[in-house]
């Protein structure tokens, strides 16, 4: 099932020496691979960002994929490394919620085998000393079942709250561009009624008046609730930045309402 | 023809996931190729700075490579997008002006071969959903002609004033440095007599007594006018930022002229 | 010995066209060779970091790679460019102190050979014009001695002032969680006897007592010293950016002490 394809998810900042390193790793490690850089724009130990990025991203590679994500504020503690399959991909990351996304129907293994991991591990980059080359071995296609014990993954709250007629939120990442992504899966504008019935957003002191299909839906300077390309609802402003705009950033409430 | 080579120019940011959001289409619909990032610091939906990065580049990687530029501020709105063939390369992009300075010869297609896109094809990031993919078959080897039909592109200012005697233009992008790239090509300084011809150069309400070859050419914190790696005019201050000691920036007005 | 394997570290920023540019030479000239961005967002202009960051990194590469390090503020002038052959791996930069830490035990040639240059050498971008063709032939497997004569390198201070019981160095690089990375090998740590003796490390104003394994050793908000995945000292504070709650950034003062 292997597909020789690895890819990295981290907050070390694009261009970092430390994605280099773990870059360096599989070029020793497993010549052969495809190594692809997810994302490294994430922000610093934000855990429910990360989750998000993966789990809307890694259906997009081919089936087999790799996925190491290190997003691991906690390095050096006592929290456990963990190997999961899911869904016909591998997953490798700290097991700090980062991967609560990806769970449904998976196997969980607690990554223990110290022959998979590099001679020397630091205390505080296991990205490169751990976790990287146990995941070269899995793209490598050496069997799942070695990497350690099953184990079940720590809890992890989803940060949704649900009621009648209503879901509450939060904004998990702003783009470039100013654009607000939330985590609000499309399926709960769905479960309340969504395209047939219209929603109204709330965020902060402001109401936005349905959800629409995209920027150009709106007048320029108006602000917006789509879906998004990862299939959450989203918060912008056509042709302006929705955070300065809204005044509103990572952190910041949104809820769903249907129209009465 | 094909080299196998596909590059990616995107306004995006450097480590965003929708970089490897892409990055994975290629992984899964061409496992072969070599996808490399040509830039993702352009400034967003900076047109004319994406068609001069696109344009100053392409000729440095093998000819047939296939090169794809998703500066898209239009997206989900009417706009086309376009497969271009031009001087031996591919380009694939929006409709938007970003292929301008690469039109010369070229043979141009709209691309609308549904087949070729994403089965499912989101509102918000054709970049993934149709470049990525049309671009992945045809570095594949696929038919050029199965794109679409023939189409022309939409016109596109050059933002170039040429007089007698002078040139006038704009800054086009600030490198991380702080040397500001303007759109004046070589060409229109030889064409004012330079080299043999001393020009000067008015940036602001300063003047720069003519085009030098190189930093070191000028004294430490002097400024300077010299044509760049992209053989376009570029404006710089020797062991110092341009940007803040000129007080220029991208869209500054730049003018040459032949001395008398 | 060629491991076809290439890697890339400039102060040029990641996302960067130059970067791309570089990435174009390899496609053209070595089209299977492995090419990976080691770093890019060294500060501009900030040699000692540099040298840093390859010195610490190389290792973790296959033996064989070539590593290209374009920080390289004089271009232009007359400052040559080398290619150097030490423990194992090649190196190609400029002249300037970059490769100080690399020099042990290393065959040193200047880069002379203009066959091996690209055709048009610009005279402000040699990492693309000049070093990446260069190290193409040699991850090629093109013979070394081939690249011009033995030279020396021109000599570069390190920085560090020891005396009796104490060790003075500065901090060389700030990384994105605002951990602040010291040029003191842990060498001159385990010199002063450490850890069988206890050490404090004065930082502007302030002391940190001791040398600790990882940031959960203190309690949260407090500053601690210990030796990071670079085995150099680092500054960090638990929770939190050391640069921000210790007033310090790069080029400040540190000073190592064994304890009474």
């Amino acid at each position: 099932m292997a597909a020789g394809v690895v890819t990295l998810l981290t907050d070390f900042g694009p261009g970092s020496v430390y994605v280099g390193q773990m870059h360096a790793v599989f070029a020793r490690e497993a010549p052969g691979l495809r190594v692809i850089d997810l994302a490294h724009d994430c922000p610093f130990a934000a855990i429910e960002a990360a989750a998000y990025i993966l789990d809307r991203s890694f259906r997009h590679f081919p089936e087999g994929s790799v996925h190491v994500a290190v997003v691991d504020p906690g390095v050096g503690g006592g929290r456990d490394v963990l190997a999961v399959r899911s869904q016909g991909h591998l997953f490798v990351a700290p097991d700090n919620g980062v991967l609560h996304a990806v769970l449904e129907d998976a196997v969980i293994r607690r990554v223990e085998n110290r022959a998979w991991m590099s001679a020397n591990v630091s205390s505080t980059f296991h990205g490169r000393d751990i976790m990287a080359p146990v995941a070269a071995r899995l793209a490598r296609g050496e069997p799942f079942e070695d990497v350690g014990p099953r184990a079940d993954a720590s809890p992890f709250p989803t940060g949704l709250e649900a009621e009648e007629g209503a879901i509450e939120g939060a904004v998990l990442l702003e783009d470039r561009f100013g654009n607000l992504i939330t985590n609000v899966p499309v399926a709960y504008l769905r479960a309340l009624g969504w395209p047939e019935r219209d929603l109204r957003v709330r965020v902060g002191a402001a109401f936005i008046d349905d959800v629409v299909r995209t920027f150009t839906d709106v007048s320029p300077g108006v602000a917006l609730a789509y879906v998004g390309s990862g299939e959450h609802l989203e918060i912008a402003v056509n042709g302006g930045r929705a955070s300065d705009v809204l005044g509103l950033g990572v952190g910041g409430r949104v809820r769903v309402e249907a129209r009465p």
